[in-house]
């Protein structure tokens, strides 16, 4: 009942307001998939106009691993972190912002899956959060925010897979501005590969 | 505050989040019902306006009850569980993905109440749902997540009713093909039924 | 860390759930204040619209105060409240469909409100709710679920303080057949009279 | 588990309510980011309507800093406070309300930020938070809501804090009469100013 006298944040409404944002932005997605305005006269007219959002259905359920699998995440390395400080919560802020970019993204990539602006967008989003990650990854081993028995190897393996994450994020972002739909393919690759656990992840 | 060494997540975690989206998910059902868009000059024309958004709000209704539903049956079924592994969470993000997607086919079949693929996509989204719902809970079932306490005929009985519902849900998006207005019929009846307990249910 | 074997739901997840409608309930009203679309090619033309909008701030404002209050009474009464069984959660999901409705009834109200149709549209939201509160308060009354401390004195006064709102809402609802602006007067009159704590709410 | 007897509110759940619409406002910020209606047939068109967006993105990124800053302004608060009342509970109402406003103060101004109009609603939304935080802050040390061992130069210094945001808020605001897109850096620089901690915030 007494306030802490720390400079760090409490930890559980750290996370708790972070998996608000993620719920929320994870629920927002659907506001991708949208009928064309228009008034669809026959059965026919509108099974063509639903099957053709199967690029958005497509995209729908990629943001939806690409933010499960990033507020898995946040959650297996906050459960080794001790203290959060603002330096933290700023840089999680920043991951925030790009996260819930991700819908606007997503829509995007959905409506205009051939075009390579809306594979580059979509791989900005996701660069930027992958930067993010590993930006506020080395601020938390640089300040030894981690439980004493965590041990050296595991945040190394943890680094080593954040900046393969970034790297790939990266990868497929330029690779939209030849080709977006292979570009599209490997975000789903990419996220496909992650929902599979390893290093500190497979400890959640 | 020491940090959790086995693969579990933390299950409050797990929970919070999964009431995060079904929360949103069921407040954002109110987005389908939507007045088209123009500036009505007088009362009688509003008025109409609003009563022919009927369909809409029966299917607000109803997927309110249903999301309703499910999140009772989240809740009721988390509670007998101990260990929340990797796979676990997969699973539930594959039913959160199918939740989330519910405020769009609720929409499409508000607007388009009599037209066969409006009611089909409303059968997919909830089979959708009721087969991740089944799957997770063979996984759980698989991999004895259970309390040590909850006895076999209860867990078989929670099966049993899992797969009746996956049986209703499927018929009913079946049924949509050949008679869409009766299948729409029949997931309010479902639902109803529903928000009778029974089995595991009956103890949340 | 044993599961309950009661029929009682865990009553901190129940508040959990409701709490996050309220909040998204509350934060959705936003969306039905909106810009007509238009490109505005001037600053004069842009501020007008703006100006345009006072009746949908007017109506932003209220509903904010209406589903705060709602927010705040559910609070109230569920602190004295030691069990929610299944007919409690039923009643309750009834009250947050009333709630997360709210914001279409806003918008419309906010975009027509001199129409008889959006006041009494408005009412109809407002007694629907108060309908669900009523229903869910006679419920636990009659199944004993408050906690034994609890005075039948202020049990009672609780219970007239709800049918004294559910009159007043019902009528402002009919009041809006004949006068629509004196109905939208009346449910700022209201929600500002709520603001102020009496019986149970004031010991909140 | 026994029901409090005081006036006060539990103060987790009044900070969880307060938590959820600060995360829901921040996230539907990106609501406020919409490509124009219309089908782009070449990637050009669809580059160029991307690009043309850039006020938008800023003014995204300038109402997360915002809506983050207060986020923690109110945690940073609340972990001094003791006790919550009535009266504290109202004021914070009327601060969420002006958070949930700031989205479509974002909007306005991310499309029109040249027009004096736009950058003084996005001052007015600004400027009424910062009013209600002051109101609140007033009432907190009126009442004598803080713990104990909080010291009366640090709740001093913190007055003085949310004075210092009050008058910059409110300069930026008037300036927008005369200078929009000056106003609109100034939001920039003030957001960014308040990203350094100071005084209690500094604690957090």
């Amino acid at each position: 009942m007494c306030p802490k006298t720390g400079r760090e944040m409490n930890k559980s409404r750290f996370e708790a307001f972070s998996d608000g944002v993620f719920a929320f932005a994870i629920t927002l997605l659907i506001l991708g998939v949208v009928l064309p305005e228009a008034r669809y006269a026959t059965n026919r007219e509108l099974a063509l106009a639903l099957l053709r959002l199967w690029p958005n259905a497509i995209a729908y359920g990629l943001s939806f691993a690409v933010i499960g699998i990033m507020w898995q995440n946040h959650h297996a390395l906050f459960r080794l972190v001790e203290r959060v400080d603002r330096r933290t919560v700023f840089l999680n802020l920043v991951l925030l912002a790009g996260t819930a970019f991700i819908p606007f993204a997503t829509s995007t990539l959905g409506t205009y899956p051939t075009m390579q602006a809306a594979a580059f967008l979509y791989g900005v989003a996701l660069s930027f959060c992958a930067t993010a990650y590993n930006l506020m990854l080395s601020h938390l081993v640089a300040s030894r925010a981690f439980h004493a028995n965590v041990s050296p190897a595991a945040i190394a393996q943890t680094v080593r897979a954040y900046r393969f994450g970034w790297v790939t994020y990266v990868g497929a972002m330029l690779l939209a501005l030849v080709a977006p739909v292979v570009s599209f393919a490997a975000y789903v690759v990419v996220a496909l590969y992650y929902l599979i656990p390893r290093g500190l992840d497979a400890d959640m």
